[in-house]
This record gives structure tokens, sequence and C-alpha cells, in this order.
């Protein structure tokens, strides 16, 4: 197994106004440096891009997460195979998945963070998706945050996307009256009809949060909703707050509605109701919830195992495709996850 | 002990928009009742005026607490002496505390949520202040929602208001440093000469949520507000989040600077830190914990009683001057607990 001398990797040249462009980006040949100390180098097969990616290219934002340098490869959650390794948890040959060593053909660097994957097991791609990142964002927000309990009322914005799709599938699963927003028909039948979804709401449906209220209202019935995992903002987090129960829970993951706004959007106008109705909001980074990543293997492994979770995916083609995979997300393109093919592989 | 024939009390004629106005109240001359099966008749000695009141005058907001209803008297917090009863638990001559009997110089109705008290302990204003409801709340949303750990930056708004003024002395107590924010110097001087907050900030002295979070900044340190205990909104929040602490916390108990607006109030633009940082807001209404009220006494008591904690009084005679005791807490006219005297004692 070998890697060739120089390979291709995204710089991040500038750091957007808005949605990115195209300009933002640079593809740049560089050498494939061989690994130093407790270092791997992986040759990457698939690479993953995620919402969260887009708060990095803020250069101020102080976050658990910091935000990426410019003229530096971007980064990200990444799948491939190790072609050598100067580090004992790993071999040449191994399939691996990180947090790190998107965005480029091969990476060399450290290897925290890094689990070996079966390929026998599931897809490859998997491991970035419902068996990956999105998948224990949504488990952790559920299980650790919302703790529904049977019969409740759960409400999951952006239920499409990779973590949406999951969150509403677990509720399911733990005896939930499941309501998800899409934005399309066919997202809003692919939740009722293949995931099981008791109602799902396209939300161009609605022209404003007053409206998107009603539906929601009318949707999770006289209790209001229980329990709203938030990966959108916007009317989304208003329409919630209107119709949240007394002592409801907000899992808060994501609010990309806004990701892309020029000049900062204003929060919602009723917050008062989280006083009134004692209502518990928690923000959370799953990168602070790995410790319990064997968990959600031993209960989510066993369920897509046996057919009983299902998810999709979205892929483009060649790393020079991500920027697009990217945009993608904002521009609700996608379904389920996305995830780039950089190598050639068909695992 | 007998009572007259007829007393005044206060109703509610018009539901408020913006500050309230004396239009809105009618002194109203009743019969008072004999106490039916369960009752009590009291004498109201005190009653207490409290921010949380604005919000049972708006009609259609759905909380915990219901709205108040037209041509009713109005209701709240009072102290006073049974008359007569027809409850085992309370005889004539009993001094009481309920969250009812207020806006009004007679009560006769359930003796549900009222406990007697001893005047020899405290003045019986107290029950009303530091050993009451406010101090409760603060209490609660301390060590039930913030769990501040020794040497965290503790951050209170309406600092010396009745419930902030006690956040801030309970957090000292717990090894906190403790910033706090109120509407005047003399007012910002009581909180550091007497009260021991480490920085009291003037929120008038900055225009906008930017100037507030620098002064915020430089108090709080490098690592930010731990504990932020929220009882204005607008700026206040938006600065408290922009300074917030990795892993921060947030016990929303009130939101004033927005009760009287006359249209509604966009929500802080910058509610992404919840999710960057990891922040749990948990909204809150005192009387969701009162089970926990021993608990309150049992740490309150003993410091109030040796002198380590202090409290200031603004008090109103008459229960005629109840509306404009009422505006004061929204004008900033009162500093420490409103109360008013509506009996002639001298207890």
């Amino acid at each position: 197994m070998s890697a060739p001398a120089t390979a291709r990797e995204i710089h991040l040249v500038a750091y957007p106004k808005g949605m990115p462009t195209p300009e933002m980006y640079k593809i740049v040949d560089a050498p494939v440096r061989e690994p130093g100390e407790g270092e791997i180098l992986m040759r990457v097969i698939w690479m993953s891009v995620d919402p969260y990616m887009r708060g990095r290219m803020n250069p101020h934002v102080k976050s658990y997460i910091p935000p990426f340098q410019l003229n530096e490869p971007l980064d990200g959650g990444a799948v491939g195979q190790v072609v050598a390794s100067n580090n004992p948890k790993f071999a040449a040959g191994d399939y691996v998945v990180g947090f790190a060593g998107g965005w480029r053909e091969y990476y060399t660097g450290p290897a925290d963070g890094f689990t070996k994957v079966d390929p026998a097991m599931a897809p490859l791609s998997a491991y970035l998706g419902a068996l990956g990142m999105p998948g224990i964002t949504a488990w952790v927000g559920l299980t650790q945050i919302l703790e529904p309990k049977e019969g409740d009322v759960l409400f999951v914005s952006g239920a499409a996307g990779a973590v949406g799709s999951m969150v509403g599938q677990l509720g399911k699963i733990k005896g939930c009256k499941v309501i998800g927003s899409a934005g399309s028909p066919e997202k809003c039948q692919w939740l009722t009809d293949e995931l099981g979804f008791d109602v799902a709401l396209n939300y161009k449906d609605y022209a404003n949060s007053t409206e998107l209220t009603k539906a929601l209202a009318t949707a999770a019935g006289k209790g209001g909703v229980d329990c709203y995992f938030e990966n959108v903002g916007g009317m989304h987090l208003e329409a919630a707050l209107n119709v949240i129960a007394f002592g409801g829970r907000i899992a808060m993951c994501g609010m990309i509605a806004g990701y892309n706004a020029t000049a900062p959007e204003p929060g919602p106008y009723n917050l008062m109701n989280v006083i009134g109705r004692g209502v518990k909001i928690q923000g959370f980074i799953v990168s602070n919830y790995m410790h319990l990543a064997k968990d959600f293997y031993a209960e989510a492994g066993p369920l897509l195992a046996a057919g009983k979770i299902h998810y999709k995916e979205t892929v483009y083609y060649g790393l020079e495709n991500a920027p697009a995979a990217f945009n993608g997300l904002f521009e609700g393109a996608n379904t389920g996850k996305a995830v780039v093919r950089v190598g050639p592989d068909s695992l």
C-alpha cells in the first residue's frame, strides 16, 4: 500500500458572508507527508459535509469548536483506509472513521478520535451518517436532553436531514408521537411513509411562524409539544415555543435557517413562554458527549442491523464537488446524509 | 375579633396595553363574607406587588399561572391575621402568609398555600420578601437550576430587587464571584457596600447590549459568566449570552424589561451561543417548587436570623396605593421588596 507524492486538498481562502461561494475555496496539490509519532496516513474514501461546518467559517465565534483557519485545508469527518501507521492502535489496511481528515484525498495527522470500522457490518459511508456523528447527535439530544416518556409529543425540525431523520425514528421506537418538518412534499412523504413519522409538515407551505404554529398545534393536539429537537431556528423555534407543553424540553442542536444570514437575526418573540411553562432549553455539541458513543452503538447498532431504522444518503462524487455538497445542506438539496465520495472505492 | 360588614378590594376592570394606568383599577366596597367549609377569613396587614402579576394581566397567555379575570379582585401574596376560621389548621388570632389574599382589606377563601408565621421571629412583611416567595424564588433558581460551584462567576440582573438581592447574597455565601446589575448608582452602592457583591453595573450607563457586554466581560474576567440569573431580558440576556462560559447555566425567572411592551419584542440575536457553548436555559415558576420550601427555610432562615443576609423594603401605605407600588416595579422606583401596608398594624 502506498500513497502518491502529492494529493489534492481543499483550502479555505476567504471567510464567507452569507452563502458560501466558489471563490472561498482553493484546491491545492499538497505533498503527502509520512506519519509522525502517533500519527496515521489515511487515504480518504468518503468525506462528510455537515451544517456545523458553516459555524467554523465565522472567524470570531467563541465555541467548543474553533474556527477554520485561512489557507489551511478545511476539516471534517471522513472514512478511509490506513496507508501507513505510526500509531499502535492502527495498521495499514484498516478502515477507519474520524472527526478529522475530510476535504482532502489523503490525511496525515493525529489518530485522536479515529475508530476502526468494519466494511462488512455496514457500508462505509454509514459511519458518517446513521452510524456516525449525526446518529450519535440524534441519540444524545433525545436520550440525554429531551428524555421523552412514552406518549410524549416529539417535534423535530430538519426532519429529513441526517440528524432529524434519526431523531424521529428513535422517537417512534421510544413510543412518542412524532412530528417532523421538512422542505418538500417528497421529503415529507419519506418521513411518513418510510420512517413512520405520525405527521410531516412541509414548512414551505407556511408563510410565517403564526401559520406554522397553527399547523403544529393541530398536529400536536391539546397537550402541545413535550419535546422539540431544534435543527433550524427562526420561525420553527417560535412556533415550537408557541405550542410547547408545560415542562417541555428543547434540545438545541442547530439553527440552520440563520447560518448564512448576512446580518444577525433576532431570537423568537415569545421567549417568555420558557418561564411561564417551565421549559428547559439545552444547547449541545456532540463532541462533548463522545464518552457515550458506546451506549449509542449498543442501542442503535442492532436497530440498524435489523432494518428498524432507515436512512438515505445524497452522494456527491469527487472531492471537487464537496463545496456543492456543502451548499446543498442550506439549499434543501439533500435528503438524509450528504456525503462526498473522494476515492474510487465501491465500499 | 370581628370584621366589618364591608371592606375595600381592588378590581381589574380593563387589561392594560403597555404600562398599567389608573383606569384599569376600581376600588370596590364589597361585603365581607363568613368563611365556608375549609376557608378562613383574614384581615390583610401587608400585601405584595410582584413583577409576575403583570403577566397575569395578559388575558391570552398560556402559563402555569392563569390570567386575572376582569371585574374580580386582583390577587397576590399577603400577610394578615385570621379573624375567623372554618379550617382546623388555623384559629382566630393566627398570623398567616398566603399566595392569595392581596389587593384587598379582608380575604375570605380557601386556606391552601397559607402558612402560620411568627411575628416575633421576623417582621411580618419579611414573609412577603426575603422569607417569602421572592426568597424562595432566588433560592430555587440558584440551588435547583444554576447549581454554582465555588469560584463560579454569577451574574444577576435586577439585582437590587427582592429576588435579585437574595440571589447575589446566597451566591456570595456559596463562594461565587457575584456581578449584579441595577438601575441607579444608589442601588449599585447598596449591592457592593452592604450586600457584598463583587461588582455592580448600573445598566443605564450602557446604551445597548454591545456596551453592556463589554462591561460584563471585564467584570466577569476571562472565563466568562458561569451562571446567569435572568430577571430582566432584553439587552441583559443578549449581553449574558455574549459572555456566557462553556457549559454555562441560565435560570430564567423573569424578563421585566418587556412586560409593558406594546408590541412583542424579539429575543436575543445571539442564541447560537447556546449551542456552541453548550448552555442550559431553564425557565421556572416558583409555585412548581413549593415542595422545597422547607429546605429553603432551613438554609435561609438561620442566615437571616444571624444577619448574614440583608434585605430592604420599599413601603407604600394604604390599599389605594397598591397600583403605584406595582408600577414602581417597572419604573425602577423600588429598592428591595415592594410591599403595601394595608392595615394600621405596626408589626
